[in-house]
């Protein structure tokens, strides 16, 4: 019998020819993350058991982004516990400012990460480099501790559930549409502790970083990873970012699923995820109106260059509402940098955005963009829920980066069509 | 018997022919202003009173930059709280995020204040705008309500300090090195109440921005104001930014004087206010050599074009030191725009510049570059006092941006001449 992509990945990484949906297994990690929440609890816990080394410095990566540059005292103090552990355990790869950015960003435009790879994560969004082919997931701060120092971890192989799109999107309609369409479908529990595999020619279609937006929201439906085959464009992507060998990976063809969904690609309109859960989603025209106070274009779901070229496009030329805050965050500093370069940041600039550094930020509520009692934010981020943003009483819409651009210029949440009106090229 | 800068001002807006030091006089306002964490505490006082108007909302401005973008939910709450404020009360200079910026820098490039203007605001940097020939001073909150409510204030009229400066100053010297020689000279108390009036070749031929920087830094001697003659240059400054009439304002020949100070800028080394006082001066090659984990160029002391030019000059090809975070805040939005069409932006980010939207941010410990215990920064703003930018145990060296640059490129304090050489074209 033929498995699906994540037990081929996870039976190579356990030493088997073979894995099935419930089994325990024990598997090698390629790469052990965390960030400046996380790795500290991780080196609290490797403290407490007297373990003073880890298993292999080049198969761990820590990211400074979340609370970064650092928010407080505290966050500097995290931040400054992660960096002594990386310098005193011979991590190379620690990043902090310069070249650095949010983790599930910069781990894949490093080339950290290649189709097969099994990588696990002391952050709920690892899940992001399924878009790559790998196996990855998001574990607690005690498990990444583990991996640290062994360089293994066991885990249960979740049953694979299939998701096929065909047809050609609509304009606007990009990977951040699809993958919320599929969480208001089943749910934000309905694929827990399942694999996500993504399958359809309007997936083939997406570039690599729509596909990246997919794989990362897998966790919003409870998902224990997302994952794709990895084809040619992903080969493409990656053959300038590593020198590993990259391949191709494929599921069998009689691979078993629990369960198949079809979604026609071109039936999906530009859609929100309406407050307060990522799976209240309705089409953009349903909410369109309702008045707003923040944008925020960022995050390891859509703040990379296909989110802010998207963004540009439509803010060229246009204000950003006086009543509005419009806050663009590059994912990465190379992303910042190319940006800059592209003249992006100036269409952004000049159009009344603000725009910063590479952090996480307002994503989660940790800074740069807090929402105040009663005020409405839409965000390409991942997460609505009560307080994510601000205030238990804010309001997060989420929404891709075309609904969030088109509603930053009229100060409501509206269709991008609004705006650019239906006559002109489009980008996506 | 003639008046000081200071004298005349007061004198004018007391409806008085004269005035002398010691006097308390009740006079007009022409501009009150307050800050996201200052305007919330005056907003207070005023309902507490049962005051629901204010006197003129054209003299009034509220400018969010402490703690924006919001940090957290207080923050957060503490700009919705000054904005629902502006609404009600018809005050049209709310800023807050596009076209805002830090408030002693948008306030002044916004043509807010002119020569012979009496400005009170509940920020103690408001002394910045005795640079442009007007009278400006720092109050707490329930002072400024006070003056949000009846246009007025009572003050006691400071005796006069005069501080001339002749010759021609070294390559890389600017305002900051100008300041904090003074202060280094004088003491954190040394001009305790009373007005810091600058005069001299030396300061005539120094741009409006280092104007402003030496301005802003008076009350890091317990001054209570700075003040400059308006000259040609203030006039040429502002009239792009202003239909008010605008006027040179000279003391008069026989001003009385408490005392007065000469300095040969040509005998000023760049220097650094060493921790944990702006008193604490030395030159830069005194302390060359320490290892830095931080800088920070921005503040409403030198984050502004020429400050940017100075620092981007230095680091144009060069990279930042690995070890440093390098956090580039330009003071104001519009600062941040032109930085960028200039091309300036690019070369910071290319030498590996942290660069963020406006904020004061980290110059007061608020956010976005907070040190960990032990680290060491050294900024461009203006206060160094324990646990200004952080954790008690962390160290602040107070520079000008030439000094933040080198020191950036080298990962330790640096004379400028370190990096450029000594040949090379001076920009200062």
């Amino acid at each position: 019998m033929g498995m699906t992509l994540t037990e081929k990945i996870l039976a190579e990484h356990a030493g088997r020819d073979f894995v099935e949906p419930g089994e325990l297994v024990t598997v090698k990690v390629d790469l052990a993350i965390a960030n400046d929440i996380t790795a500290p609890l991780a080196i609290k816990q490797l403290e407490k058991y007297g373990i003073d080394r880890v298993h292999d410095p080049e198969k761990i990566a820590l990211v400074m982004d979340h609370f970064f540059p650092p928010k407080d005292i505290l966050s500097a103090q995290q931040i400054k516990i992660s960096r002594d552990f990386a310098k005193k355990m011979g991590i190379k790869n620690y990043f902090e400012g310069q070249d650095s950015g949010v983790m599930h960003t910069i781990l894949p435009e490093k080339g950290f990460i290649v189709p097969g790879d099994l990588v696990m994560g002391a952050d709920s969004h690892t899940c992001t480099y399924g878009a790559l082919g790998a196996f990855s997931t998001g574990v607690g701060s005690t498990d990444i501790a583990y991996i640290f120092a062994t360089g293994e971890t066991w885990l249960k192989v979740p049953e694979t559930m299939k998701f096929t799109f065909y047809g050609k999107p609509q304009r606007w309609v990009g990977g951040k549409d699809f993958v919320l369409t599929v969480i208001g479908e089943i749910g934000v529990d309905g694929a827990l502790y399942r694999a996500m595999e993504y399958h359809g020619e309007a997936i083939q279609a997406l570039d690599v970083e729509n596909r990246l937006t997919i794989a990362n929201m897998a966790i919003e439906a409870g998902g224990k990873n997302a994952i794709m085959e990895a084809d040619e464009k992903v080969l493409e992507w990656l053959k300038d970012k590593t020198d590993r060998p990259l391949r191709m990976l494929k599921a069998d063809p009689d691979a078993k699923y629990c369960c198949e969904y079809e979604f026609d690609a071109s039936k999906i309109e530009p859609v929100v995820a309406a407050p307060n859960l990522p799976s209240n989603v309705k089409p953009v025209t349903e909410v369109a109106g309702k008045p707003i106070n923040q944008v925020f274009i960022g995050s390891c779901t859509n703040g990379r260059m296909s989110d802010l070229r998207i963004a540009a496009h439509i803010l060229k030329g246009r204000k950003v509402h006086p009543d509005v805050r419009c806050i663009v965050i590059p994912a990465s500093d190379r992303i910042y940098k190319q940006a800059l370069h592209e003249g992006i940041l100036e269409i952004l600039a000049d159009a009344g955005c603000l725009i910063s550094t590479s952090t996480c930020g307002p994503c989660l509520g940790g800074h740069m963009g807090i929402l105040a009692e009663g005020e409405v934010c839409v965000s390409t981020s991942n997460r609505n829920f009560t307080g994510r943003m601000g205030h238990p009483n804010s309001e997060v819409y989420l929404a891709g980066p075309a609904v969030a651009a088109a509603s930053a210029v009229l100060g409501r949440i509206a269709h991008p069509d609004e705006v650019v009106g239906t006559k002109a090229e489009a980008v996506v």
